[in-house]
């Protein structure tokens, strides 16, 4: 399969997300290798209080479609995003065109959600660190056999309930994750991420850097002065 | 370096939590390595707001030993645990003592913190998604190099407090995840979980499993009635 590497350090630096994916189908055994590697994640005391809960009858799909259709509601105006003119062909253009296509074709793949069973006295952050670890995973196998993916966040917004009562998820577990995969359209490139110099501070916070985040308040802030 | 490995798929498998190291210091190009491959990670809107903060001074390893000590008074009651004596050869015993001695020797060794910034209208378990990826990362670089590594949970009960004033971390931002490593003691074995049919539905949710915590809600309530 094109795309295919054993190689720790390419697959970890190549596994981009993926938000196009053909037609073909990903055989069991493809699936099951990324489950597996799911299961080798660490969870804390090993405790494992996971579900991994592939989605991929017809029925199941459409109820993907519909969530990812009510998130798409949600994030467009968080975004400001809206579909692109055709010709548009700037970075952001090509990047939403990316979104929509995801959002637009989730009935036609798989995907999988990563549920994790609340336990007592710890908090949603700390459960985080023992499902998380596990889509990772499960995003580096896919990666390594050539698969694309995509973690989405459609276990939020209107999503969550969608997807709990259609696959019957018990309310003492919580949707954490959820992934769609498929064949990629177009291939693997390398990650492009903030260098480690700007991201790792050495045993004090270094306040003189800026994220995304700060950078976002930052032009709202401008804007709202500049009307 | 015994137990390097850039077999992607021996990496994942033997990536196993490691609780004892040796006194040999860990390079700094190693520790860069393992925190590149962290920023390889996917964070929501690939927004990377995040931090890595290596905790490697005198200062700030007393106070990570402190924050162990406030978390192994913690967890000893939960998990019913005590130091096992000396004649105790059962896998329990040999389990507990590794955890006494990561937590005994916690101001011996580097380790690093996982910071996220929170979003507006964004849930701690969705900010989870955005950085325990990076963590796992982390721990899957460290592996590959033959590095020993153990997440732990000292940024939660009062080592939080602790962490971030030594530190210096902004309200705004949540201490997520930490991570001890060093050079193992002893080797690197297979991880041992539940297999990927005791964990993974299709398109339901099985509801005749029980996991880890619905055994020892069991066992408690079985002791309860004895009584």
């Amino acid at each position: 399969m094109t795309g295919e590497s054993a190689d720790f350090w390419h697959v970890m630096s190549t596994a981009r997300t993926i938000r196009r994916f053909t037609p073909e189908p990903v055989p069991d055994n493809v699936i099951h290798r990324c489950l597996e590697a799911a299961t080798w994640a660490p969870s804390g005391a090993n405790a494992q209080c996971w579900r991994f809960i592939v989605l991929r009858s017809a029925q199941q799909r459409a109820v993907v479609a519909q969530a990812a259709a009510q998130a798409l509601a949600v994030i467009e105006p968080v975004y400001r995003m809206a579909r692109p003119p055709a010709d548009d062909s700037s970075a952001r253009a090509r990047s939403y065109r990316a979104i929509y296509d995801l959002h637009d074709h989730a009935g036609e793949h798989p995907s999988v959600l990563f549920v994790q069973q609340k336990l007592p006295a710890t908090t949603e952050l700390v459960l985080g660190g023992s499902i998380f670890p596990a889509m990772q995973n499960f995003l580096l196998a896919a990666r390594a056999q050539g698969l694309g993916a995509c973690p989405t966040s459609w276990t939020s917004y209107g999503g969550e309930v969608l997807l709990r009562d259609a696959v019957g998820v018990p309310d003492d577990w919580l949707l954490a994750g959820h992934v769609m995969f498929g064949w990629p359209r177009g291939s693997h490139g390398s990650v492009r991420r903030h260098s480690v110099d700007q991201v790792v501070d050495i045993d004090h916070w270094n306040g003189d850097r800026t994220t995304s985040l700060d950078r976002a308040s930052a032009e709202r802030q401008s804007e709202h002065q500049q009307r």
